[in-house]
């Protein structure tokens, strides 16, 4: 007599939205939000002027968010979490700035970027001051292990960035390196907006891996399904130019996986595009062409699903709550904005 | 009968150089260098490279010797001065890589800046790597109240830097804005660099204090002379191209003092040059002539002198020690390096 073993996924629980986090989140935010309008004021004009810009220009804040809901998983009750959610915001948004400035970018979210209207070196300098209201809000948290998270985070970011920068436009990179270069720059924040919390808490060591592994799988499956939505995919929920990557020739996954799958001519036409900046709307679409014959944005999803499932079977020891449901529900979320 | 009082300045003690605060901060300042080193490392390549680019280019490292004396003045023994110290720099230098870009430099201490050979993509981020480096630093050193100083110092030289952007070009600037732009863009530093001195020795209050004053005074000092040395003055040991100032549209003192007393005519030169960019040689020439004119570089030191006695009294207070001495010839250096 056999045992029939169903081979269906296990149900995800939950909407897989991040309805049910907004909500958990909604009085810890509001103090997130009040903070982050009060801290990047500055009798200098020009400093809230460019800082709103960004901050009101309708990110989810799903960083900060993690932060409120991962302390208060722990039973965390006080405005620590709050002063930490903020620095995480602040550190994003300050790399924001950086960013546009070094890749030159005209748009963010179909709006003109802080450096086409105010200028680079406003974006450089606004980023320094937010970095530095960040750390000053750390400071006064008084968590020495959350100041070390945070501030190994901030190094770790800065040390992708150049890593992406050096790569940039090298179509050698592998699948490995351009990882690397992931986890750097966008997964490390999220690995320690997710660790402060259980550290604010006084949560245990185990409990602190967890929500550390969480965040950082949860970091690389969210930057994946970006790099895919950039290249159209079945995008649901956009909010950014399709192309932006191949016209500003950013090595992404689906291209190094388009690229390496392709012939020696196919990949004569990636390097003429992203190496030599042949890349007018022509060329995007034959680009889009090649990554679906290689299924290179499909793959792209999949890796991102790969790490969505170590970002749930992080969290699967803790006890069950309100906020591991939600928190689970975001990875759902995150990989399921594609098709 | 009456009583002669002597019209001559009180004798400064010492010799008036740097030589006796780096004698004494020497075994310091040889760990600093090798901490420098260690941290500006990193496997991507492209950071060392800049940032040695820079950490080699023969700064005084004013700034960390000062951390370190004003540690070891009350007693410290540890290597948590020595990290601090290395903090500091690393600050300074990431400001420095941020500044070039903003001013869109070419030559910093006749060699061309790091953004000339690498962009201004590579100095952002390796500024940013650096700052992220210090924070990591001063974190392991665990005091909250160093951490709050530092990064309190984080903040308010971002802001200068913007207030400085905001103002630039703007003949109107009084001398009271300006000084309030130096303040926070270069004395802030200074202050900070001092006053975590006492504080890792756990010094009292009062000292703090004193060391902070002398820092920020310093500092004002230090920068005032930084501003006439730009337009020749008598230097007597440079390193930067006279006329980058002036060439670069930035007020300073000088050009303030010169176009407030000088005639109409006077403020409409001021205002072609530095407004709208008439800065060849000759038009260098005529303001070098204003400003003997109007006694705007002597005078530009003479206000320095002022913080110079601020900063000197500042530490009378505290009891006789080696460091003290050094520290007031400190004074006495920043201010001689004009005639």
């Amino acid at each position: 007599m056999g045992v029939v073993i169903p081979l269906e996924e296990k149900k995800k629980p939950g909407s897989g939205g991040v309805e049910s986090l907004v909500a958990l989140t909604a009085s810890g935010m509001e103090r997130v939000n009040e903070l982050i309008l009060s801290k990047a004021g500055s009798d200098v004009q020009m400093i809230p002027e460019v800082a709103n810009h960004l901050i009101s220009s309708g990110g989810k804040r799903l960083r900060p968010m993690i932060t409120i809901a991962s302390a208060e998983m722990f039973g965390y009750h006080g405005e620590g979490h709050v002063k930490l959610a903020t620095s995480v915001e602040f550190m994003h948004t300050a790399t924001l700035l950086h960013d546009d400035v070094v890749d030159e970018s005209d748009l963010r979210r179909s709006k003109p970027t802080a450096r086409m209207i105010w200028g680079n070196q406003a974006s450089v300098l606004v980023g320094d001051y937010l970095l530095g209201q960040a750390f000053k809000m750390m400071v006064e948290v008084g968590s020495l292990e959350a100041l070390d998270v945070l501030s190994q985070a901030s190094s770790v970011i800065a040390e992708g960035e150049v890593m992406q920068l050096a790569a940039a436009k090298n179509m050698e990179t592998t699948e490995d390196e351009y990882l690397s270069v992931i986890k750097a720059k966008t997964a490390a924040l999220f690995s320690a907006a997710a660790e402060v919390g259980p550290i604010i808490a006084g949560a245990g060591k185990a409990d602190r891996g967890a929500l550390r592994s969480y965040g950082l799988n949860l970091g690389l499956a969210f930057q994946l399904v970006d790099d895919a939505l950039d290249y159209g995919g079945n995008a649901k929920d956009l909010g950014k130019n399709t192309g932006d990557d191949f016209r500003e020739g950013k090595i992404t996954l689906p291209v190094v996986l388009a690229f390496r799958r392709g012939t020696d001519e196919e990949r004569g036409f990636w390097r003429a595009s992203i190496e030599k900046g042949e890349n007018s709307d022509s060329e995007l679409e034959k680009a889009r062409g090649l990554m679906l014959r290689y299924a290179a944005l499909t793959d792209t999803i999949q890796r991102a699903r790969h790490f969505g499932e170590i970002a749930r079977d992080a969290l699967a020891p803790l006890r069950p709550s309100p906020q591991k449901e939600a928190l689970l529900d975001v990875v759902e979320y995150c990989v399921s904005r594609v098709s």
